[in-house]
């Protein structure tokens, strides 16, 4: 059988995203480089494995995915045999686990990207300075956002219940970049039950092989806050 | 059994979604307004059945869940047998319905919300009158993502496949507006295939029933562009 391509780049949260789960289910993959700072995202023949020129995108034989959420759901539904379940058993606790991966995609993740994308994305490519207006509203709507999380796990251990799914997995990457690389931690580290979580979590061997590669391109790392 | 409990309101696009779903698959519910205009959601007690405070949230039974792209697939999932199947078959199948969903949450959506709170929410708050710049440049935005859609549908008579699913119903409130609200229906009506696909999928008796009921609030309604 074919090994599982990835078109990414391990500095990219979403292809680590990926990466993460293939390694949570020990599954054998091969990284396919496309250099976005040259540009190859926008051009084919890349265009015609993701239309909208964006990584990650996934080959498993005939199957190409798009869409770094969907991607590792297909992953986990395809492996859920094997090592750790990461959807959750019943319907219901299946659809708990899919809450808390929305609750990622449409509550976490717009005010994570508004800040790195004013801290790291706009300098790097030349759009302007941070605009620290921006910045500070972002800080502050995503703080409220991870109070709510913090309240979730004084209840369970995880997001969606007592064990590590995807819900949880999605939080790596951008926690990792906040904590390590755009100076925001303290949101992390000021909130008991979200720091417990990040410590746990980012522990994980599957994620510490991802972390390891994951090094902005072209901007001094800013030293984590912790 | 109880019957199933959606807190929401008819014109909200996310509630809508969910009752085009609960429609698709015959399900009875009840709809329990939550009156978002008087400020309902972010009080007591609906924060403690969403604590982001936001329309739509479900219960059924002891389960309560928020999220409409999560609330549809447990939906989906818990009356697959009955009626249309959404999810698709086999797993790759189904990752391809997840796909074309990721593609409306992330792809889509950011554009078309851009042009709703332009046209319509930040009027409706007093935040200020529409930035025509900012709207431009998001109806370009929205136009490049639905030239990949009529790429698709030259392809394939459905986002994910043959048939209607998920991936499809996902677009209707949001597509209802854009043609029936703020008159940027022109964006679906000049590309063939996106024109066919709507005209098939919003004269689904299903969606016709939800479509009646969606008035937007204290705004005149601006005729479609048909
Ligand atoms: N919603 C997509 C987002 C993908 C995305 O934002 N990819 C970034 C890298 S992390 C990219 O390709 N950026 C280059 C660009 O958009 O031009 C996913 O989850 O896969
Ligand atoms: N991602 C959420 C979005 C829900 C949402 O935006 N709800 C709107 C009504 S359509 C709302 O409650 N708005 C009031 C507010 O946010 O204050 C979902 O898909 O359910």
């Amino acid at each position: 059988m074919e090994m599982i391509k990835v078109f990414g780049l391990p500095f990219s949260a979403c292809t680590a995203t990926v990466l993460a789960c293939l390694n949570e289910k020990e599954v054998a993959y091969q990284v396919i480089p496309v250099d976005i700072l040259a540009g190859d995202h926008k051009r084919p023949p890349f265009l015609s494995i993701n239309p909208f020129g964006q990584i990650p995108a996934v080959q498993d034989g005939a199957l190409t995915l798009i869409e770094s959420r969907a991607i590792v759901k297909y992953l986990a539904k395809k492996f859920q045999g094997s090592t750790c379940d990461l959807l959750g058993k019943t319907i219901a606790e299946q659809a708990v686990v899919e809450q808390w991966c929305e609750v990622e995609s449409q509550k976490f993740n717009p005010p994570f990207y508004a800040i790195i994308e004013q801290v790291f994305i706009n300098p790097m490519k030349g759009l302007g300075p941070t605009d620290e207006l921006l910045l500070d509203r972002n800080v502050e709507k995503l703080g409220k956002v991870l109070d709510v999380y913090e309240e979730r796990l004084s209840k369970s251990k995880y997001l969606a219940g007592d064990s590590f799914t995807l819900a949880d997995l999605h939080h790596l990457p951008y926690l990792h970049y906040l904590v390590n690389a755009v100076g925001k931690g303290d949101l992390v580290f000021s909130r008991s039950n979200v720091h417990a979580w990040w410590e746990d979590i980012s522990s994980r061997p599957a994620w510490k092989k991802v972390a390891h590669n994951m090094k902005l391109p072209s901007l001094p790392c800013i030293p984590s806050q912790k």
